[in-house]
């Protein structure tokens, strides 16, 4: 049985990697930089839709508004990005974003933050993922109906490909991460020179009419309006999770780590900035259109057919540019590509953040990279199963799935920052040269409208999104934290209590030690543990049988005494046929006679040789020391029997 | 934890029975009628839709024939009914069917007819239920279009039920099916004089036109013909199966066994057989239709509307006869509580004969009732958990159940009566006397006729059914048998493995004890291991320590000089971080230099106090105890620690 999970696990997992070389898992920033910053970059195929889509609840005309939300996005995002570049060394020093605000904000903001992490990287995956099935579908139309299905055969495929191999995907990542970004870069370029020349074609869906799905005079005006605006603003908001993914991934960097993680920052910054800019303007001059709900679509005056199929926003835009295509064919390849590597990263960070939780108490032990076999294999895969559940259980749903994902980052990098800005503040409380003070005022500054800004996300995001789903995050990331915070105390309780603190603590021994050996049925194996027992010279021995059938037992102590077995037998009533509670209240007897002896009850147990032979047998050994584990002062020793193989070498003399 | 399940046991399973108590489980004639008769009798509630159904494939006139159908099942029933009022001497005096078979035709016929038995619980369970769900729709129609959901609902009640309190059921059994048959008897006496005088009403669906299914000129003549009529005869043959279980219940009728038994076949097959005949007369002259797909209705001259409700037939002869009013709902209240009696005969019999098969080694040894706390509750929840299986997965289709169900009764039926056929063959030859001897003779001449009906019956249903559905009892019948034989083989392996032979097996001891304590960490439940350890006064005795960590294992070593502990420390390297493996090739090095001793691991564990907690641990007792059961001549000695609980008594001195 050992060999079948053993086997299993080599498949899955790959070889073990030694303890020494688990730290030298770092990137150089060739490297880092697109696995990084795919996941910013990524967000260029799913933003833009979710805007438009937004928008375009009220009609067409609030579709004319996409660029200047685009614009408030691009103007937070480079805050953001601004203030992260100061952050990003307070990070650096104390290793994520889990440590700094566990350090400067105390534990409760700390499991918190954690909790929130751990489930932003699960979303990453679902978003990531889902969104690269939305562009698979466009691309082999024949996949249509099946995308939730291809979705979380995506997770899992990934999932495996990752705990194969990091370092391929570390390899891969690079080029699609180019490809998409020089090909966006070329249609973005020759799209706006188009349209200001007034060469630029109709998106594929110019043509379509919109029927409002909310009443277009209360959406337009006043507080409508607003609202619409900022429920478009909190959906295009998931442009600005690519810079956590960076802020996370600081340890990986070569050094100088924060230099290199700030110099990714902004590149992948800038270009998300222009590109979302870019593309909603292309979107506007071309007409593209997308609908939340394709019945608010009106094709050549009839309604949208069943199962008709809207293209994202982006291959809208590559097709008005350059028409159906070469080009379009490869952007809309490298974008779904993208979305399948951009979430390398979170394959790396969450493995990583668990096994520091885990560290700190925050979660189960065996999370522990330097505690576990194959180190960071658990955390990846506790990763694959969550972000396929949660893909699952939101049938793909790009749309739904970033509500969530949305407020989560916004909450996390809203904690992160506030720690910044608290360890900050002590500095410069320490800080009276001149200089160096009003260098570090200049970044609390930054820091300070930076939060301001997430903050201002975040209420935006709450207000518009808690109702549509965002508050599954909180109650995940709720229990999570909680969850966190109970593990914590219980190893706490546990570390106080194991704690050796006396010389009586482990100089004292039992007194004598008192054997018995079950015997269930007058079998070799109990013989042989029975020999065993008596090897060990215990202070008293004697031997347990069950009486269940009358005639059974007169049998064994009838064969008992022929085989003159100089050990005393006794014999246990079990009216129940309960083969446990006997064996206990006769243990627990013994023990109420004399407490400061030990018990040790010998339970002779077979092991077969393969695993469906184990329903075949009663497995009282196991169930016996799980029940005798609950008494206090009794050890039990099991003896194995390998059935139909050598035992030992005890019966051949 | 233990307490949890033990907890979930109490509720679930009640009580456990003594074992001197277990063997009084036997039923009065007044019970046992309505209780192993219920099965044969509730076959009326759905065998004439049934026959009906398969004849209306080729359209209406065909049903014409539907009586003659009826007429070849009641003289099959009777033929079968006649043959085992001889064969229940046989079977009594073996125990049951799979008694008699195995001890007649060999072990290979015995686990087949025993796979088949239980398979034919299972499907009387399902069958038999999925039909009172299809009443209690025709009852409360709010209830349509959950009708699989109810089903399975209805099984898992069910067995809840039965696990505690088959007495109960026994009770209560004899109202319904004492009012189904004289309700039933009722409306076939009123309704045939009411057709003899012209004054029978139409059913409900008398106005129905039915669309063929199958091209009537093809269907109605010749071949084609012939197997619509064989295929209506073996539908129709579920009729025969009560004959079974009245045959499986011999065990639990009071004495006289074999008379009672008789009796009740007698008196359940006459009024089914009659019965059969009258409601099928009555459906006929009342005009009453089903169809196996509703798409063949044709209602005023449309298509039957989306979600339409047909009534069973039983339903629609008893409102044809007396109107819509109180006696037809109440046959239709007494039908369903009727079907939902009558599988108590299997929830009787399944465990029996699981406990049965099992004592001869067959099924695992845990389903015996001499082995168990609970006795037969195992069985029974096999049963249930078998049912709700195949519910779900045939959608509680009766229709397609009814297939796999005839199949496996028809198969079991005709293995049985070749046994029996071939014990008498040998008394027979036994016996000179010619009175007796004539007697035999007459009787086998009865059972061979008998025979030779189940077996046509057999190749009808083979021949029409086989294709839809019924290979899937072919299928799991033979797998359970496979598996039945398996189990068999391993047992008998491991009686000659383990069989106690010389005296050199029970006299040898090992010569020297090597102890070795595990030590995950320097806290207090490793030093107790050591301390209980060192109180048995091992030959050797090493404390092992596994190097993950260089600076902590240092730590122990310091801590363990300081400490004045008088063990010697083993450091074990463990580079990969896999705590087992170390360990493992440390002990099989020990084993090698000294082949004849016994190795004795003592290893600290930790008891949680709520189960949650366990997943906080890494268990590395258990996990280390099951690797080491593989290795001969080691003895794993579990020392617990109940956190947050009183452990012993040593530390207080």
């Amino acid at each position: 049985m050992q060999s079948l999970t053993a086997r299993a696990r080599r498949v899955l997992l790959g070889a073990p990697e030694e303890t020494r070389n688990l730290r030298e898992l770092t990137l150089p920033k060739r490297s880092a930089l697109p696995v990084f910053g795919s996941d910013g970059l990524s967000a260029l195929a799913y933003a833009p839709d979710e805007i438009i889509m937004v928008l375009a609840l009220s009609g067409t005309a609030a579709l004319a508004l996409s660029p200047w939300v685009g614009l408030a996005i691009a103007v937070t995002l480079f805050l953001v990005v601004g203030t992260y570049r100061y952050n990003i060394t307070e990070v650096a020093r104390s290793g994520g974003d889990f440590a700094v605000v566990t350090e400067r904000l105390g534990p409760a903001a700390g499991s918190a933050v954690g909790a929130s992490l751990l489930f932003d990287f699960v979303l990453m995956v679902a978003v990531s993922i889902s969104s690269a099935s939305t562009y698979l579908v466009t691309l082999l139309p024949v996949l249509q109906g099946h995308r939730p299905l291809l979705a979380v055969g995506l997770v899992v495929l990934l999932t495996v490909a990752y705990l194969r191999g990091l370092r391929l995907a570390g390899r891969a990542a690079p080029v699609p991460a180019w490809a998409f970004a020089v090909l966006l870069a070329l249609t973005v370029g020759v799209g706006v020179v188009q349209s200001w020349v007034g060469a630029l074609g109709p998106a594929p869906s110019a043509g379509y009419e919109l029927v409002p799905a909310t009443p277009a005079e209360d959406a337009l005006v006043g507080f409508g309006l607003a609202l619409l605006l900022a429920r478009a603003f909190s959906s295009g908001a998931v442009t600005l999770t690519g810079v956590e993914s960076v802020s996370n991934a600081v340890p990986f960097f070569r050094p100088p780590r924060s230099r290199n993680a700030a110099t990714t920052l902004m590149i992948t910054g800038s270009i998300s900035a222009v590109a979302l800019l870019g593309v909603l303007y292309l979107a506007r001059e071309s007409g593209a259109v997308v609908a939340m709900d394709p019945e608010q679509l009106r094709i050549d005056g009839s309604p949208a057919p069943e199962g008709f199929l809207q293209m994202p926003v982006l291959g809208q835009v590559v097709v008005a540019v350059f028409g159906r295509g070469v080009v379009s064919e490869l952007l809309l390849i490298s974008t779904a590509l993208l979305l399948l590597v951009a979430p390398v990263a979170a394959y790396i960070g969450f493995p990583i953040l668990a096994s520091s939780m885990a560290d700190r108490g925050y979660l189960p032990v065996q999370l522990r990279a330097g505690e576990n076999r194959s180190a960071y294999a658990s955390g990846a895969l506790m990763l694959g199963a969550g972000a396929a559940a949660v893909t699952a259980a939101f049938g793909a749903d790009v749309n739904d799935l970033i509500q969530l994902y949305v407020l989560g980052v916004l909450f996390s990098m809203s904690l992160t920052q506030g720690a910044v800005l608290r360890s900050r503040h002590r500095q410069i409380r320490r800080t009276t040269d001149r200089f160096p003070r009003r260098r570090l005022l200049r970044a609390q500054a930054v820091t300070a409208a930076g939060l301001a800004a997430t903050l201002l996300a975040l209420v935006v995001v709450l207000i518009t999104k808690l109702g549509q789903g965002a508050w599954v995050t909180v109650l995940v990331v709720a229990a999570l934290s909680l969850a966190a915070n109970a593990t914590k105390r219980h190893y706490r309780r546990i570390d106080e209590e194991l704690a050796v603190t006396g010389r009586h603590q482990y100089k004292a021994l039992p007194a004598r030690v008192h054997a018995m050996v079950v015997i269930p049925r007058l079998r070799r194996p109990a013989l042989r543990a029975l020999s065993y027992a008596r090897a060990t010279r215990p202070s008293t021995l004697e031997a347990l049988v069950l009486n269940v059938d009358d005639a059974q037992t007169r049998e064994i102590r009838s064969r008992w005494d022929a085989y003159e077995i100089p050990v005393p037998m006794t014999v246990l009533e079990a009216p129940y046929r309960d083969r446990i509670r006997p064996i206990l209240e006769h243990v627990r007897a013994a023990r109420t006679r004399s407490p400061r002896d030990v018990v040790i009850v010998y339970v002779p147990e077979y092991i077969v040789e393969r695993w469906w032979q184990r329903i075949l047998h009663r497995r009282l050994g196991r169930r016996l020391s799980r029940a005798l584990a609950e008494e206090p002062g009794v050890v039990t020793a099991l003896v194995p029997w390998r059935l139909g193989r050598e035992n030992d070498d005890l019966e051949e003399s």
